[in-house]
């Protein structure tokens, strides 16, 4: 059995991990933290009620480090950083939730974070945590920076077709729409039920924080530069991505090609599944999954994808990561 | 042309209200005030852009009294009070959104509000804005209390019978269906699109503000003690409040008879419809009307009655107020 | 390995016994069928791509029988017990979805369904799949009548203190409200989304065919005759039941002695939650728990229950008896 | 007054052209008419239960000629191009809701819709509904095309930029996301609640029977061929339409002189307004204002539209040409 921590429970990402840890054979649940509460982990989540036996701490990391093997840290940006460190120096393996750890130049962070980066030379060495492309560096990792809900929708649908050489790195538009739940269990006006229920809004425009983070991983898939647009809507809806996105394809290239590529490089993926159908968010919603299918439109190539922000998106693929990390089997507690 | 404030106006109340009165053909809105807000209305209500040509202020109850000959006060509870001695004073007529004046005791109001009542000779003496039931006290009226919303959703369905002697005043359940706009523009976790989305769940079950204002008119129109079973259900919709209504039946009393003393109580009203069908929240979303049917189910009389808790719970029977006041057809700007 | 059948795989409650069984670590499907469909399961049930590896068929019992050890049974009522017969002669154990078997009387089976019983030996031996009420005789079954949705809320909720003789028998008001799920997979113009989103509604009030179902199993847990008033709603949210009971107590019973005796009634149940806080259907969506607490209003017991309609409410509850009847572990493939 | 008459009138577009045309002070309903409905208004149209005195009927042409001066037409298409002709031959106006008459080309709207077209005479010379492009020749006309609800959202975003030169026309895609609405009062198991509440979907994609005539208006105003990438989604909420559209910049042009040029040709229209925030559906929803941003991200102009696909969609726009036509203030009902 696998000790495992979950730093940062309160959130909506930590209650899916829970959920999904639970299922998994190999995992006691140890220890789970918060900065502010202190009671029983029903007190935050009653759908947890019964099924976790230990309370909310505020554990130090070296507390955390001998009752764990093992931990998630769900905090914030910026928290994060400053905790990961320590867990790190306290003996800890990580996967980390937030965005601290997944962006490669600590200047880019800074302009997209608005703070300067504390662990910086972590930059550029920490693995990213996409399976599908990162996992052969996965296992021996000790800390995996867990990839942004809409990064992975995006890089997923493009990546193969970039490295592939079947569409134009400058020509990419991401127009994505996000069930609610992506924007995590925090006072905002923005979120509240009367303010987006019934309502479709777009926000962020040009502006979002998963676009270097979109930009820097497709630029390592196609070894050029890519820079994209990219569009975040806010679907009123618990939980989903929907991501559609526009690229130019390079000479001759058919929808049936660029299928067929995506259908090879995600052969042996136990998670993607390459449809023929229009795929829609509720077909994965509670899975791992992420559905991908390719269209051509008046001759601009459409890759569409869709995933569950929460479980594919954010805890799904951090117990992915996690397993393969512990090698067990990539699919425990995921099917 | 009669000119209106609308005091405390950053909330859903008053929201509804402007976008009623912007369609009165007697009205001009000359002031709206907020204790936090101070640019143009569209900063906090971006669907009134360009439609509203005076900015939120703070203006003193003095200097509303020469902007205005009327005033909507929509502040919160204790707010309210504080502020509508000194609107009276200054001359204007007013019609309350808040629960201030609604009850006639001050010892009940303090029980229920927490609150000491700071002006409680207007208890009591206050018209309960229901025009149903009070219609001839609210023209010659300075000050009307506008009623709860879930209030008027029950008194609407019960007072005829009680009044008919029909139903028995101590066999009272009142259980309620609200959608999420009632719990205001405010920020509480219970509210957050990904807290109340997808969920049906029962609040303040027994300590309900509104039980004891829907007691004080049930048993006005009953003419003995009311006491009721009030449950209100937080509902995964904006608007609309469904309440299905129990009670024992006195003596031989058919659903035929129930529903005939209530189309004859109703005959002249404007607002009400006596359905036959099963009516839903959606038929009178975004109207001022009360649609109310009865069932007769082993010996039980059920009344059921829905209305959309913005307009004909608030805003538009404010408006039907305003117009009795002013003795504008009661039904301008509500069709 | 147990060989399964799913009959009459496409609607929603087959869909999310699929999704469980596929988690069933000593399950494989061998066949599904269906009346219309013929294609892969994916045609269907576009989120099972990949999962399920037999297609629709349309096979007699007697092939069903030589492809499987064991057949969960949805069909809609009527077309069950056309079924059932056969598959029984054949030699497969079933649990059955639909309502064919759920009622003792053939003669209320006709009163409420309208159509004569053709099967009526079974009725009053088929065991009743309410694992909570009737755990020790399902294991030697070889026909499980599984339970309704509404019915299995408002018996968990209401049966113990029955048993108990805490609540008046004749005194029961159930007043339930679903998700749009509930109305299953099928074109009718009260569930199209343009219809109830946004709506709350009332239906079958007095009709719904679940209330012989409730007071049958009521009035065997209480000994005497129990008749209730239970009123469905539709509630705009694609799963989960709240049921808010009413019942007046027998004596000076407390709501906390209620709670005491629903606690130990359910000691060892692994899916029934007695809670102190109120819950609601999102505690309990996607899982097969059932969440129950008790309050006391004006002298009135309310006992208010959740569960999802689709799990502990249907799919999830069959599992639960396929694990008692294979003598597996009861939660298996349900945590 | 004007008698009206509402041709086929069971649908969702009609509910709404019902419910405004109830406000009109120069409106008198006078017909209904359905091909399936024979009863009051309210057994389809609950929420318009006492408000409409005159029943469905299936009145001939020459019938409607008699009991009305101007007639909305809102049958589907094909049925709409059979009975145009003979309510025009019988000297009624009227507003045709359907697509049949919005194309210019015979060829195009056989190819699109899939049938031929019996009155082709008309296309080409049938005025096109979309008062901020044709109001001049709106007033003298007998039969106006009422335009789709997605058409209108891209056009009122693209046109003035593609008449002042200042975007690529083979450029564009528009990205567009409307509620479920827009499906109409139709059975079609993808707009069953079950199956599109809670998820987001791309259809149609690249196949939208208002990509031609959305390229037909914006060649018109380009003055040269405009092609379009269009793609739409359906987003789980009642009404709305976000339109979120891409195209090149013409030399260096700014997202500032894009909304100078926007708010210069919108300057004197009563239902657009040229926003500098981001807008949602819910600014819109039940109004008949459209709201217009840009922004300009990494080169590409983004123009942002919003309109409530019912209202300026469709049953509004139809008001606003009726009012042209027969020379009321273009406000009229519709504020």
């Amino acid at each position: 059995m696998v000790r495992v921590a979950i730093q940062g429970a309160t959130g909506y990402t930590a209650l899916e991990l829970i959920r999904l840890l639970l299922r998994h054979p190999q995992v006691e649940i140890t220890a789970i933290t918060s900065r502010s509460e202190t009671g029983p982990i029903e007190s935050v989540h009653p759908s947890l009620t019964g099924r976790v036996n230990v309370p909310f701490t505020n554990a130090s990391p070296e507390e955390l480090a001998e009752q764990a093997d093992f931990c998630f840290c769900c905090l914030p940006h910026k928290a994060s950083m400053d905790s990961i460190p320590q867990l790190l120096a306290a003996g800890l393996r990580i996967v980390d939730l937030s965005a601290d750890y997944r962006l490669n130049d600590p200047g880019v962070y800074e302009k997209w974070y608005g703070e300067v980066h504390t662990d910086p030379t972590r930059l550029g060495s920490t693995i990213y945590g996409l399976p599908e492309l990162y996992r052969d560096q996965i296992p021996q990792a000790d800390l995996i920076a867990n990839p942004g809900c809409y990064t992975s929708t995006s890089i997923l649908a493009l990546a193969p077709l970039l490295k592939a050489n079947m569409i134009q790195p400058d020509s990419i538009i991401i127009d994505a729409k996000s069930g609610v739940s992506g924007a995590g269990r925090s006072l905002k006006l923005t979120t509240i039920y009367s303010e987006c229920n019934e309502s479709m809004a777009a926000y962020g425009v040009g502006t979002h924080r998963h676009t270097p983070e979109i930009e820097q991983i497709l630029s390592d898939a196609s070894g050029s530069d890519v820079n994209v647009i990219f569009t975040p809507h806010l679907t009123p809806m618990d939980r989903g991505i929907f991501a559609t996105t526009y690229a130019d394809p390079i000479g001759d290239i058919t929808a049936e090609q660029a299928m067929e590529t995506l259908r090879e490089h995600y052969a042996n993926e136990p998670f993607i599944r390459v449809v023929d159908h229009l795929p829609k968010t509720k077909d994965v919603a509670w899975t791992n999954f992420c559905d991908i299918t390719v269209r051509m439109v008046r001759g601009k190539l459409m890759i569409l994808a869709v995933l569950d922000n929460l479980l594919k998106g954010a805890a799904g693929v951090a117990v992915q990561n996690f397993n393969l990390m512990l090698d067990f089997d990539e699919t425990t507690a995921l099917m």
